[in-house]
């Protein structure tokens, strides 16, 4: 069974992320998503297991201690992380695994997984992006102002990624990002052991007479 | 005009590298196909200007002279090489451009260009490329065995290749190298400036009141 990819989608806020993933998942069966643990209270709607494992601090602070995360952060008051077991039990399967952080994060896991692929999700503009988080409707207009202005350090160490897609249109960056992550199945360093297996036959195969 | 990525494509002899790159350029209209120069004789069916730049080792060797050259090597008594002009003209022009060389030529165009994609095509077994070369039937068995220990070094530096395409199905296969190489085109390298604007432009907007 070949080991699945380990993907890990960043970008601004309202960039698109969650329903670029959300199309994945619903639209092609090699998918995994990783979900995070999160000490921040849930939105409208959203599940605990499904959108994030909703803890407490004392719980979450246990897990730390008791290494059961890739990483993890606090941001806006909140920790996040990635529980370990989970990400590698999907790897292991073949699935795709797609996980959802922000850079700081991106760059822990990096280390961690130096195959990991790194992908930045930008609107295409400025405006966009102010259009779309005011758009939502979920937050306060202090929250959406936050944001903005956190939105100008959020990019930073996005040199270190892969690629970077603009979400202008959320099919065409749907395709883009199946394909691009189709893609590093190929990467040199997945094949290598078979140039190594042609090489060894080669010394061994009877030529033609 | 986004300018064209620059697509190298290496592999062992018999891989099928020349199907799959004819395969590129007529299904799609992105692709442009750098033409080499050489010394070696035609092969029945090459057309001086489209297979190759058949050239005197006179003439060859004043194309080096005058540097007109990206990169050249001596291959089995005759030379290669990459005319300059055609290939940073197609690149302007939005062009992908697909160069098919050896290794040593690839790691050299790598240094001058540092973005160009570098590419491997391998069959799926020694056997099968064994047969391969038996059945193009247009050399003497000496030359096809002569090949195959060849082989046996020609990958040697694959190390340093993004991608290995195992060209089990020739139309598998391409589709691959094609998505591979539009995936090129959001390396994040390619984006930075879009994402040095927003940042620019979110220090400026008027935020909602």
């Amino acid at each position: 069974m070949e080991k699945g990819s380990l993907v890990v989608v960043s970008g601004f806020s309202g960039a698109g992320k969650g329903t670029l993933m959300n199309n994945l998942l619903s639209k092609y069966n090699n998918y995994a998503l990783s979900v995070s643990a999160t000490t921040r209270s849930p939105r409208p709607g959203e599940k605990d297991g499904v959108s994030y494992f909703f803890k407490t601090v004392e719980e979450f602070e246990t897990m730390i201690d008791q290494d059961e995360l890739v990483e993890y952060a606090k941001y806006v008051g909140n920790y996040y992380g990635t529980p370990k077991a989970f990400v590698e039990k999907k790897l292991q399967e073949g699935k795709d695994v797609l996980l959802e952080i922000e850079i700081q994060g991106a760059l822990k896991i990096k280390k961690k997984f130096p195959d990991a692929l790194l992908i930045f999700i930008t609107p295409p503009s400025a405006e966009e992006l102010r259009s779309r988080l005011v758009g939502r409707g979920t937050e306060t207009l202090d929250v959406v102002n936050q944001r903005l202005t956190r939105a100008i350090t959020e990019s930073e160490g996005v040199e270190a990624y892969d690629y970077i897609l603009i979400n202008d249109d959320i099919d065409t960056c749907t395709e883009k990002l199946h394909n691009l992550i189709r893609a590093s199945h190929d990467r040199a360093c997945a094949h290598l052991n078979i140039i190594e297996i042609i090489r060894k036959d080669l010394r061994r195969i009877e030529y033609v007479k």
